[in-house]
């Protein structure tokens, strides 16, 4: 008889990814922290029902380059150019606090006599990869809350959407530089030059596709599987040439492969698509994978201290940075509070970011813990700390006298679609 | 760095088989052929760009499982039982006659002084398996053509699409019985009482699940992510314990995990989804996996004459025996003819029961090739035998007089469902 077990693995993964997530949705948190708990339960380190195969790591690979180019896909960079510099300056405050946070915490830490790691890197790199780590804000949790509070639609809300696009490019940027750079034998010059050489030739090799396949489209009386297909085939091709040729991680290659083909007009409809092949199939096995990945036996009372500190600079640095952001736009103190607190939540991005790293040698297997439990903690206070801090403050004063509404609605469109992912029911 | 060439083994199979599906669909050939001819070119023996990995091998075998799923998911069973006899009768001669024929074709070539075999099982179970592989018919084509002639809703369209139905039905039951008697040591009888607990165990699950599912659906407000991923998850299970419990195969117990679905009043909703996880990764998969299992180098002179002689008797005994079993329900010559043309093609059924044959030990790896051809031929003459029976014929009684259009319209959906996949471009 041929190999049947993958039939029982999927089943199991999928039915207490999704029961876990229906659970952790139900007490107000997103679905990604269930089906993470999920991969944890099933796992060697508690039951151990699932092990790691080779197809399932494979399929959890798949599953990142599509929720990237998901990602891409979902960004609308001609909106962006209207959003202005104050989204700039608080995403770019907001990347480089938790940066250099991350990286203090783990150069403290990162040591053989507190905790040894087993990556390959070296531990400069493996420091800064955890400050990396720290960038990505996720705020698929604090659109929830906020539409809850009725307060999407403010000033602050309008900010923290804004915010939260840059961040994602800007996250992209420094994990691009920071997994090219694994191995520090390599002439630094030259790995910057790739990086710079595979940039370029995603402009004139993107410019192309572009233009070819938005003739193909508006050519066609209706979208067709082909017009899908050789959208999943260009991403598909984007990540392996990152990695091949350039030395880039496929995540970029399959992120800029969605931020190529987003600025078509029928990116919604692939958008759907690739939905439902993430969520039926692939996101599941992802988080559950990470979940399987995490080693509880090696949780030292050192580990947990660090898990800790790590929690705690991943709310205050992010909080610190983004209000600081604010405030140099001339937000009030009240302001920068709220929207410190809504980017204050780490979400797939971090995992998945986290996950290369691991694959890399960035990352010791011993921090991966700390990481999903970070995750986790920054899910939960988030709409916690929103909640008090708009309950709390003055009486916001509502975006619409500030003419940018367009662009909420198609940023909250966006984050819709994210969180659509991670929340639904 | 991790492994990421599966990237481009993905990227290069989708691209292929969606380019060759378009070439093939241009002068009148479903994709799959296009799609088996790519994984041939791509294969070990042609070009040999893409190799077999455990990863493709188990993608494929999902896909498997989601077709055979989608299969069931599209019957109507009630609408089934309006039907009435002739439908059965068509389909039970056009079961019997070619699995007679096939037996025969095989008994004839599989032999170690023509065309050895390299199976593990009897040399009579390989040859019965044969004749199981021709009994599989796919409409797809004969329905594209009859609408293309304009006579779908004809007395001749209506039998053939009703026989097709039941044709699916009786090919699993016998699929089942022959795949689970492979190793000639075992007890038959034992088998028998396992396959025939399997179908008990199904009628009960079955029953308890569906009445629980539904019950499920009309209480919520609407279709959501969980209600496809607990069908998914079914589906899965009822493989697994098909084969793992029963000794069943995996296929028959995804079939009848679709067909217990089915008879709910949201299937079409299910069927879009399972539809988009099919067409954008799994089924380019598995068909270019069965083109790349195929070993051209082995082909022998015998094993050219085998293929001739096995895609002759694939036509005339399905139209043999389709014709004789509408004959019987009273139709005349002419009817006879074009309701035998209309059956004769084989398609994505009988390529998965070769590739489960292939798995088990039922089909020597010498056949493989054989019978990839016999479907490419019955696919390519199919329209071009229906397009000269109808042409020629008397002019046909139109349906609507016979009062079956309402049953006409649901199987015609149905079979749109999966040609959709096959043929659209």
């Amino acid at each position: 008889m041929g190999n049947y077990k993958f039939l029982m693995d999927l089943a199991v993964i999928l039915l207490c990814t999704k029961l876990l997530g229906v659970v952790t949705n139900k007490v107000q948190m997103p679905q990604v922290v269930g089906a993470l708990l999920a991969g944890l339960l099933l796992g060697p380190s508690m039951l151990g029902v699932i092990s790691e195969t080779n197809f399932l790591q494979t399929i959890a690979e798949l599953g990142v380059i599509v929720l990237m180019f998901s990602a891409g896909l979902e960004t609308d960079i001609k909106e962006l150019k209207k959003s202005g510099k104050s989204a700039f300056i608080v995403a770019l405050c907001g990347v480089l606090v938790p940066l250099a946070g991350g990286f203090a915490v783990a150069h403290f830490f990162n040591r053989p006599d507190m905790i040894p790691s087993n990556a390959s890197s070296t531990t400069l790199l493996q420091n800064i990869f955890v400050g990396v780590i720290l960038t990505a804000t996720s705020v698929s949790i604090s659109v929830e809350t906020l539409k809850e509070l009725g307060k999407l639609q403010t000033h602050a809300g309008n900010t923290i959407l804004g915010a939260a696009i840059i961040d994602d490019i800007l996250g992209i940027v420094a994990l691009t530089i920071i997994t090219s750079i694994t191995d520090p034998s390599v002439n630094i010059a030259m790995v910057l030059l790739k990086i710079a050489g595979f940039f370029v030739f995603s402009i004139v090799l993107g410019y192309i596709f572009f233009q070819m396949y938005k003739y193909w489209m508006t050519h066609s009386d209706k979208m067709r599987h082909r017009h899908t297909i050789i959208a999943f085939v260009f991403c598909l091709l984007m990540a392996y040439v990152a990695e091949d040729l350039f030395g880039v991680a496929d995540i970029t290659g399959a992120y800029i492969a969605g931020l190529i083909i987003s600025n078509t007009d029928r990116s919604a409809y692939l958008q759907e698509k690739f939905d439902i092949l993430s969520y039926l199939l692939l996101s599941p096995v992802f988080f559950a994978h990470i979940g399987l990945s995490v080693e509880l036996p090696n949780m030292t009372p050192m580990i947990v201290l660090f898990t800790v500190v790590l929690c705690i600079t991943a709310v205050l640095t992010k909080m610190a940075g983004c209000g600081f952001g604010a405030r140099l736009c001339g937000d009030s103190p009240a302001e920068c509070v709220r929207v410190g607190a809504g980017m204050a939540s780490r979400g797939e991005v971090a995992l998945i970011v986290a996950n290369k790293g691991a694959v890399v040698g960035l990352l010791g297997s011993a921090f991966m813990g700390s990481i999903v439990v970070m995750v986790v903690v920054t899910a939960v206070t988030t709409p916690i700390l929103l909640k008090i801090t708009f309950r709390n403050g003055p009486v916001d004063k509502v975006s619409e006298t500030e003419n940018i509404t367009s662009y909420h609605d198609v940023v909250s469109e966006r984050r819709r679609n994210i969180s659509r992912d991670l929340i639904k029911k």
